[in-house]
């Protein structure tokens, strides 16, 4: 789970964002006293992520209760019932799209996860994600990422080494970049390289690498990297996966498959929101 | 074009979130006085959105400086060359993957939002957008809505009224409601009564509201909303539109049509980034 | 109502910028323990604006209740007891001055525009504000006017479009400048010419404007914009209104009035605070 | 001076407040090429303060360069220039109003403070400003005092002790409350007494207090407080002060007076803004 | 006490610094439902300083109650239980390194400070702090000086007058540089003057000055100084001073001694946390 | 190094905290045009951290400029010149406090760190941090580490995972929490897992662990812990470490040392800033 600070950082700009100075409509025509109870339904089948932030968008607001009927990471039906919230009429009103807005890209992330994850079933492939993410949720989407089945790669730029072409190009040599890399790094970091070829895999594996990125490679020079590394270090397949190729890329025996289109281009899940107001 | 302070900002946060405290692999592995030079180069055809923010990433840095080759709203070919950037090789490497990730989500948008915008050529129907967006980028995936062809709907809650059910309901009628809402709204703010019916329709255009949303309604029930309308006010329709509806949509006579869509499920464009850095 | 992030943020920013470290006098010279109940009292009759806020900044201390005997919005008499707060003492001397900044503040702002709506009673014209108004505190200025019995004219640049001389000049003319904001603004947006003379005043009738601001009219130019506008698109006067002018402007017949005196120029109100403190 | 990254907040925080997303009209009307220039002039005597925000206002925009004709602390007769300002014309729009307010409101206080300084003129005592100031703007206008020829009192609660009647109350006595605050306040603080009467005045000159406030007193009670200190410690008068009642209680004797209003109660000056715009 | 809006957004930014996206080793193997019990006890003797902090660290998070038992300001023997701890495991160990942080540090600086302070009891000096502080920590560490029985000297560069050797040769002398701050400075701001030679010592007297300062004199200067000053003025005495000279300094009669030791070299002390956890 | 924008706000916020509204003595005594050059001198061997930090303290002045004599991680010889500055006088004095306090801080930790370093010369053991440091500073401590010729262990709490006692009791087995571990923890994460006894240190590594921290151990016990590893995974020796027992530690074998005093109490150390203003 993403911690409480990041999360609640994340919840005030987007209602900021949303609301401006107030929710014009709602002041203007709904009495103060007016109370609310909304129900979240799922609209077709959806890996659920982002519930426990939409929890806290309404509680955010005074007076706002929400029983959840869902958790993240649950697989949940069409039709289901996902939340119930009551409260305030015009704070329920204000944030409902906020909640909705979160859950519904995050929900929608893990779900189409998910399905990758499916294509791979019973072989050792790992699916795992990018820093392919929308800017300003990558904590989340690296959650709903993990929610869907999937592992993270690195959250970011400093808790991995990933030394690819052009650092390679410019150290003269794999060896050469990964010895930098060894000598500076955090000691639980882990150093990856990026190999265009096979001898550039030889190369990364003499070299002390932690795990080696096959980049763009065919199926075939895939099975013959697995057969080099023949178990030292785990290899990662990456560039252009879909759900039409993931299987075949998983059956060539690499240890991890990273998908970009998981984070960058998941379809939002349709999610209802039913409201009964009382004045 | 977004107010710079508005996009410096998010650039800001979300060069932070992806960099942490340091880009370790390039700190790591390249010399401080390494140049690279980087060519940003479409791989589909795309609506260009977020060249401009994604210009002012890279010059966020000192000393780098970016050659724009198109600017957004220009509908760029597969292949096409859109921008040099160059400078310092750590400085341009750490904030790569954050100018790219803005760029290829604004021009998702502007690219799936000119699909929708072609299919209703030549109709009365003006796409529109809703504020079904993604949690902290509303203001840049509505500029990117606009880059594709379409319009904004409102911004956000407190510059436009919109009056939904909930709302009638709790003020006994749409003619109360709107009154409330034209006696305490800025004068430059219109108001938005969302119908379901024809009676709703009816009511809606005696009460004077200056536009009316035609909610899931059937293509015939619009068809008569517009025949009743005769002009006086706008008509909007709304609810699950999809690229296979939206032509019918727009040939009832509506006068805008929202879809949810654009902004929520827009697939990240492909663009390809080459580096060559000199040491 | 403003909404409470907003509020909240406003809050915080007000106390950290009045109390520093710490209220070094009440820290060094109170003992932790202690308790004050404070009272506040009208020493003239107000229009109140700003006792919410107020009550918030009490809250925002552990420990403090506030009892309302006044709402915004309220005209209170000289003398009238508004507010019974209780706490530790500590914390309640910390934040009373920045309490009653605010709510002298705003108060003044409502009970200003109070006076200038007085005197337009029995006509039709309806005050307004204008962006005239103290840097930061925008949002709350506006809801103050609300409480004074005016409306807001737009709440920033971007929820309205007013098309003043130099937009018209460099577009040519008014139909153009029309035009071209007609095309890109929001669907809920409304679009306002401001015209210095009666020909102006004809071309933007024609133009399909939602609004005309009559900017530095002598009154019968007014009565004439009036009669040439025949009700087609409301009127707004605008410039250097005063308490003595108001009501000459307001018999011309126009629908508006806008005053940046109120926000700009409203005195502060008179409001006692009473504490007593209990070791 | 106030310190730069005072003053950018504020400004950014002031244009962030009244641009929102964008400043749609000028964006949607006037080319991204079209140049402007601004003239400020003064419509009224004014003694000048905020002019220096005011150019950090347009110097935060990129190309946009401004020329200063009179300077903070100036006297500006009415129709002089003060300022041009040219640049691209969408973004010198967008922020003028901004300028302007901050402008306004500043020379406002400053030339407020000045009239109230000139009805002392040859007396010993000395105006100084309250922590009655707007929410946001202490540091501003606390140098907008200065400007009009006043002192400060203390900045906020961290730089001055000031014990008041409940202060005085909890600690059973003047003597002890002082001994408190010298036990414990930073060392380059002065420590101040508030007394209601004269016998008041007699405990806080043997505490050793640095300065006695004289609360509310009758301008006879305070000719007899300054006989008793005879110059031992300042005194300072307070409560109520006006215009026409500063003279008397300047002629008291007293070393300072100390003045919500010229804070609280300035109205804004009357600034004029020309602009030419060009394609 | 620092304020609390001061110490709750340093605590929001350590967490933050520290904790990143989630603290991942207890999400991943402590289940959520677990609860943890610490004690903080004593591995010294300590003079306690951020004990306050670290509880409202605790406390930031959901469900975490502290039951102290000892406060800011004790002695507190080594092996003294100080704190018991109780709540959820996750959110406990994510917090418990920032709270220690706070506390170890803050604990070193009031426990080195009571040792200077001990050293000259009996004399006439205080012991009073300077502006060498850890960036960031201003406030807190101000505010453990006081815990360990010193003064402060000033809080920041705009609550008290310092002029140094450069202030003074630009003025061309001690009384017009004490004549320009004294017109200027808030009134309740001190003025105080660094002198390098009994020359200076004496214009510093007759210029005004409220308090001097002895910059790096010998002894036996300092000794003159508090002679030609018999009283008139507080003397502080600074510059490199140690424990091993703190007394001789004291014996001389200066009033104040000032030393950046105490905040910029205090080692952390050392506290130990015993956790117990229950699935 | 550090990101810039990690820097810049840490610079931001330290200036804030010690200007406040303004540099109050060089505002009133200084002339606005007056300019100052500095000079830093080290004042004892320095290994040396923070230059780069300071320099950018004075740039974000405007019209301040820094000639740098030495880099960071130089090692600079006591009396050596290490940097000079120039530009206008009460800009430069209103931040060299704080660029002082960043560079005696930063290097206090780098001197210190090459001090264990140089100990342990000629063995296998390399030294590691932890995060033990100054709140708010981790980052700039972090990189001071490495300056001062350590490695750093982990960031924060999301980019390793490190297994306590309390993490193994509530799983119930080493292999059992590593497990858990390894299923969840992103793939360039390395696992860690404290262990107290022999027996821990053989279940640990038949868990797959990726190092091993072996707590508070005897010498001895170290050495068997190194002996039962035989190198296959790293071992980090941890608790306690002085600059008297690290060099013993190092000869048993292990791989890391982990030392919580060179950032929790390394002394500032000692540099001269020499200033000339002309006015």
């Amino acid at each position: 789970m993403i911690d409480p600070l990041v999360v609640e950082r994340l919840i005030d700009s987007a209602l900021a964002e949303d609301i401006g100075f107030a929710d014009l409509t709602s002041e203007l025509v709904i009495p103060a006293t007016a109370r609310a109870e909304l129900a979240l339904n799922a609209r077709q089948d959806i890996v659920l992520a982002g519930i426990d932030v939409a929890a806290r968008v309404f509680r955010r607001r005074a007076g706002c209760t929400v029983d959840l009927r869902a958790s993240d990471g649950d697989r949940v039906k069409s039709g289901a019932l996902m939340a119930e919230v009551a409260g305030p009429a015009r704070a329920l009103l204000a944030v409902e799209r906020t909640a909705l807005n979160f859950l519904q890209h995050l929900s929608g992330i893990a779900t189409l996860t998910a399905q990758y994850v499916e294509r791979v079933a019973g072989t050792r492939a790992v699916l795992i994600d990018t820093r392919k993410t929308t800017p300003g949720l990558r904590a989340l989407e690296k959650h709903a990422v993990q929610l869907g089945g999937a592992r993270n790669h690195r959250l970011r730029l400093d808790d991995g080494v990933l030394i690819k072409d052009n650092h390679i190009s410019v150290c003269g040599s794999i060896s050469e970049a990964v010895r930098r890399a060894r000598e500076g790094a955090p000691v639980l970091t882990k150093i990856e390289v990026e190999c265009d070829t096979l001898d550039q895999v030889k190369e990364a594996l003499a070299s002390g690498a932690d795990m080696i990125l096959l980049d763009n490679m065919e199926l075939d020079e895939m099975r013959r990297a697995v057969a080099l590394s023949a178990g030292r270090v785990p290899l990662e397949a990456s560039g252009g996966v879909r759900l039409e190729t993931v299987r075949a890329i998983a059956e060539t025996g690499v240890d991890f498959i990273s998908v970009g289109r998981i984070t960058q281009s998941a379809p939002a899940v349709d999610i209802g929101l039913d409201a009964v107001i009382r004045a």
